[in-house]
């Protein structure tokens, strides 16, 4: 969920200060709009690690906007006043009007995170408080409400080195966080429940955006693009004032960095090695699947990638280690006639392996927001709302002790091309490209977007994908059978703890 | 949540079988139209407490209808083939397709209400799976899916009658429920927590029927009749396959009973009584109000009711016991510009209580689900939302220690004339009586019936509705004082315990 925001992202000074005139005046213009229209308020949530940026972001979109349209509140200590009456009060008080803007810096998700980081209760409480945030935002939504939930993060080595920096800085000290932050597990608590948090309450409705915060010039210009892009999209909408549809764009790299972009395609494993390796992870596999701890687990491996990036390769290289009554594989393909009667995730429901089993999904219910997407398969709503879906459906899984390891196979163009003409020119391997493979290719652009959305949105700690560098198929063989290997291990060791 | 269905609902043997040749035909009509369109499943949820129709119920749809587009589906233990998976596979697996109906006779609820009431885990938990289900439903509404959930309800009494009759009976033994419903007890739990479900759970896309189950006439024709009407109008829609609005109708009687109908009008109280009664309710009201236990709790108290039931009178009766500096009476007419611009739950919030304070509304947020929804003032899908949104602020008043107080005066239509015309001829009165009185008066039957969806979708263990008397303002004004100084002493005597 946070790996596309420790990657780097800046923009130069020369671009900033070239781009920011005009994100201004666009911004004061919607504005504008949206105070002559009057039609439905903003609210803006700030949340995310201490020392990224958030203050300084409020500070600068003030500076950015006419400031009398944006209610700034800040949600420290409860007053007298607040402490006197239910706790949503102090929220329900500061709630702009219909045709302005309310930023809150520090709000319910702070709330809930800095109990549960705090250890003042458990999962079980902190999954009250998310499901009474998101009935608040539903209801805020339906009542023609606009929310843009920003996350600013930072790796923990960006942020240790910010809270150096920032200790001397006069304009920062005035913020006293309630929270520990020199403390390296308040950070991974924080962000390990944090993620808990972002990915229970990104529904389509009111998605989460993570902003990285390290650059200052990146965190300002990704802000203020998406809240341009959210509002004058809403300010279209010709719709009833009801029930808004944020169509903010998800993730939209202003920077041309991107997680795919930072793989090092050029990782490979000389054929010696490979074959040592290969042995090796293999022989590990089948030994974990044999495990007696597999008794309490299923394991279930999904594979997506580019057009010709080896995923039948990798898939068999997997099962080649295993009895063939241990694992099965299901390819994903156009959905029959009694699954395209069901809801979309029924037809992998079906395919779920029962506890000691494995099953190999070889394309998956991942197609959603990747080829029903790209293709117009499906409404822009349907599959904005399948994020959360799916995190749901994973969550399920892995509650009933499902390891659940997900691939993403990644290769450049050039190595897809060659791939194609060999493809063709090879007379057992025909069959394997189509004319609808070089029509994928041309949108190569637009999958790359909907694959780094997905990941962003779908990679959580209880199921996160791994990107496979997979211009070397020896690489990528490797990479993934010892992926599954310490994905089993690391579920085993948890139950003998 | 459950008054509606302890008023002896009854449909005689006559009726029942006049109307029942017509209501099988108009059902298998508009099953047959389903199976043609094949847009979108059905899915039927039985639920609610032992004895109360809902094995008959479930057998009788299958009498009625086309066995054949149905499936009806027990779950009671789980397979060694469930158990092996994650707990939700057996209701997937269970779906029905496109232009079928799934009956599902013990579900997600039985199995969340068996573990609370067995004690097995607490409210949080439960309210995890509160959750679950919450996401489950709109996931499955917004793939398409028509979703009625109908809860069978009797009173104690009226389950320990049926069950000794159901003992001997060998069409009923089969049935091995996994909760003891010889116990008091367990009934009382169930109730409670099953409130709890229902109250969080009623949502737009799938809100809760509550059928009497004593009589089977009666309820066969309800459930009958609420499935075709909702069917009849998910046939009719012509929007997206995607999300249906579940227009079922909410608790229309059927036989002409209705809980305000079930009221005693007559009830009075002499002058002397009153007088009496009410100097002691009075005082204690202040007493109670003084109490040092008020320091952590706050009064609210909404009046409704019907035009000139007598509301200002009566909260001027509670007001006079009162010190001014300790209780508000907010009045609630149109709202301001400030409150437009607002979502309709904000100008209440505006107003509630400090610790140790008392609030009155005169009229209040349940105008969206009356005024607005008869009118039309709101869409229909703003007033079916609002039921869930006002339970949800509600019972954050309550557990922040706020308690909340509900009166629906009630009198009958001859009273309200004479008043009415009484108003007309007393000039300091004249003031109190507009045309706009007359037009709701024409419209009584539809407040009526608005009142009566008011009353079973929002009395609540945590905010009851009580419905009083009012054709006699002495008994009303007595009946109010004591209600208030009532829930008070409970809530003062939880905190003691």
């Amino acid at each position: 969920m946070f790996e596309s925001a420790e990657i780097g992202h800046a923009i130069d000074k020369e671009t900033y200060e070239a781009e920011v005139p005009a994100l201004r005046e666009a911004l004061l213009e919607a504005q504008f709009e949206l105070k002559q229209q009057a039609r439905f308020p903003v609210i803006v949530l700030i949340n995310g690690i201490e020392g990224a940026g958030k203050g300084e972001t409020v500070k600068l979109l003030n500076e950015w906007m006419d400031p009398r349209l944006i209610e700034v509140r800040t949600f420290d200590q409860q007053s007298d006043e607040e402490l006197a009456r239910p706790p949503a009060w102090r929220y329900w008080r500061a709630l702009p009007a219909k045709g302005r803007m309310g930023i809150f810096f520090g709000n319910w998700y702070s709330q809930m995170l800095q109990g549960r980081v705090h250890g003042e209760f458990k999962d079980a409480v902190l999954d009250q408080a998310i499901s009474g945030a998101e009935r608040l935002e539903l209801m805020l939504c339906d009542e023609g409400a606009l929310i843009f939930k920003f996350w600013f993060h930072l790796s923990k080595k960006q942020m240790k080195a910010r809270l150096k920096a920032l200790k001397d800085d006069p304009l920062h000290s005035w913020r006293i966080s309630p929270l520990d932050w020199q403390q390296s597990e308040t950070y991974d608590r924080f962000v390990r429940f944090g993620e808990r948090v972002l990915r229970r309450t990104s529904r389509d409705y009111a998605p989460w955006h993570v902003i990285e915060g390290v650059d200052p010039h990146y965190r300002s210009l990704a802000v203020g693009k998406i809240l341009l892009e959210g509002l004058q999209a809403a300010l279209k909408s010709t719709g009833p004032a009801e029930r808004q549809t944020n169509i903010a764009p998800l993730g939209h790299s202003i920077d041309g960095l991107s997680l795919l972009g930072s793989l090092d395609l050029s990782k490979r494993l000389e054929k010696k090695d490979y074959e040592e390796q290969l042995i090796t992870e293999q022989a590990r596999l089948a030994g974990l699947l044999r495990d007696k701890q597999m008794r309490r687990h299923a394991l279930v491996a999904v594979f997506e990638g580019n057009d010709a990036a080896g995923k039948g390769g990798a898939i068999r290289r997997v099962a080649a280690a295993l009895d063939p009554r241990q694992y099965r594989i299901v390819p994903i393909a156009a959905p029959t006639e009694d699954e395209r009667a069901q809801p979309y995730l029924w037809r992998f429901w079906r395919h779920i392996p029962v506890r000691g089993k494995f099953t190999v999904f070889d394309r998956s219910w991942y197609g959603r927001v990747l080829v029903e997407r790209v293709e117009g398969f499906c409404s822009q709503a349907d599959w904005m709302r399948a994020y959360g879906e799916i995190n749901d459906f994973e969550e399920q899984l892995r509650n009933a002790g499902v390891v659940v390891v997900k691939f993403w196979l990644s290769i450049d163009k050039d190595t897809q091309l060659e791939r194609f003409q060999e493809r063709e020119q090879i007379p057992f391997k025909r069959f394997k490209i189509t004319e609808e493979d070089w029509r994928n290719r041309d949108k190569w652009e637009v999958y790359a977007e909907a694959v780094g959305d997905m990941v962003d949105r779908t990679s959580t700690e209880i199921a996160p994908w791994t990107l496979i560098e997979a211009n070397d198929k020896r690489w990528a063989r490797v990479k993934v059978l010892r992926t599954l290997n310490e994905a089993l291990e690391a579920a085993f060791a948890k139950h003998k703890k």
